[in-house]
């Protein structure tokens, strides 16, 4: 019999999505960052949903500090508004916890929570509390709403042969706390949607190894990097700069024309957070592979 | 050192929702069965919000079908729609399942999703799946969206004192299978807000005599029953009918001088589903009181 762990997250996924009513004519719907939402064919503005969930002991430690893992819960979904060029709105809170989890504990995370919504201009709509049974491991689910202009909804799906590939920030060595206080990129990808508009885009979760294959795919096309032009945090190898996850840094591309202009207006807007050419589109025939990243049901990076 | 045991579920609650930034102009907002969300004040419609979870071990046992388990995690979210008067359009779907989970599992809570999703005319929108660790329970959380009509939505605050209270169905015996297979009240709602408009409205899922008292005091009112007059499931007693939960039943109430009206009307649109008169909203101080009902970090009914 089949478990989720001999097949991993990207089959299972392949596996269920087909067994459920779809969205006919979606503007983007399972496979990207958010699903889009088009309610109203006259309003500028799309809707966004998107949930995420983070799990003691596989996302953090019982011994984590709670208020930063609601930041991190929180930043998460962020990110993935920041990654469709949008912003977050509504978020609905669900914790399921053990009845012996300390109140102080419950406390400090909805602050953590609270902490990312006031900095990205959030608001709670609602939540769900409930037990789990004693020794099971504690699970914070957040789903949220947000807003992207027509204009500026950027898909996954949508890079062209030739574009230039760029990353934010630096990758790898989330484990050693970045994991925890990372900084969704909206303010960049508010900025980048309205000046440099990016042909896709994608924020790093499972690793460069899995995501970069994951937009490259999803636009028919292939990729070629260049390992030494990798962005790493200090003491990290190429290798765990695209194997760790959880960077929440942005994968985005743009025609090649435009990538030195966009690098200098990026550097005089923001100073002090790198931006990194890092290779190009190919034809799906003609990229490279690459081996690593984040699965969650193999609980290993998927290369290793 | 507090624990969410120590302290129940409704004053978690309250102790969590002003560590997060709220709405400052919500339509409805945390407390009511899902949030209200006016994005467009011109716009004849709402957009409702839902979050939801169901744990293995605590709404579903190991050897549960798969299917009515999926049926039931999807159903529960639409029958908080159905108590807003609204629909339900997308849906998110979080699976945390242990790397041991059959794939098959899996599946076939899919479809049980699926059944109830295409019953009721709804889409997925998108999804996550993620590990728990092996031996940790699993976890299905749902959020969604809904729809109603600004004219048409019914929050549970807003009864008013002499107000005629009505149930839906029969009420008790959750545990021998009802809690699996039970059909949201959608159509009997969308009937009831275009033509007995209730004054106020909830589903029960934690038991009458916890999920009236809330209705009651959201109102800012009290309440009396006859236990006499209480729907039972065969088999039931009064304080099972009040106490087990997962009824998913409506509770509404209206204004008295249309009692009997609606009375006739219903038998005559839903002959297989029962409309019971039970009792009557009072002020605050000359109400009953009632014992029992679910409460999630107290494992047994909380009144026992």
């Amino acid at each position: 019999m089949k478990t989720l762990r001999d097949i991993g997250e990207d089959a299972l996924i392949d596996r269920l999505i087909d067994l459920v009513p779809q969205d006919p004519s979606p503007a983007a719907g399972p496979g990207d960052d958010c699903a889009v939402i088009d309610r109203d064919p006259t309003s500028p503005g799309l809707l966004l949903l998107k949930t995420d969930a983070i799990v003691e002991h596989v996302h953090f430690l019982p011994s984590a500090e709670p208020r930063a893992v609601g930041w991190k819960a929180a930043a998460r979904v962020v990110s993935d508004f920041a990654a469709m060029g949008g912003r977050p709105e509504h978020f609905l809170i669900t914790l399921a916890l053990a009845p012996e989890t300390p109140v102080a504990w419950a406390e400090d995370l909805y602050r953590g929570i609270g902490d990312c919504l006031e900095t990205f201009g959030a608001v709670l709509a609602g939540g769900e509390t409930t037990r789990v049974p004693t020794g099971s491991a504690a699970v914070i689910s957040i789903s949220a709403t947000g807003a992207v202009l027509r204009d500026h909804v950027v898909l996954r799906s949508t890079a062209r042969c030739g574009d230039a590939i760029f990353v934010t920030g630096k990758l790898g060595g989330s484990l050693q706390g970045k994991h925890l206080d990372f900084i969704p990129r909206i303010e960049q990808t508010q900025w980048l949607v309205s000046t440099f508009k990016p042909s896709a885009m994608m924020d790093l979760s499972d690793g460069l190894a899995k995501d970069l294959p994951r937009l490259a795919t999803a636009s028919g096309g292939g990729f070629i990097i260049d390992p030494g032009a990798l962005p790493l945090s200090p003491g990290c190898t190429p290798q765990q700069g695209i194997s760790d996850g959880e960077d929440f840094e942005i994968l985005f591309t743009i025609e090649p024309a435009r990538a030195t202009a966009l690098l200098a207006a990026w550097t005089a807007r923001f100073p002090d957070l790198a931006l990194t050419r890092i290779g190009e589109i190919t034809a799906a025939a003609q990229g490279m592979n690459l081996t690593g990243g984040w699965d969650h049901f193999r609980s290993t990076p998927a290369g290793a």
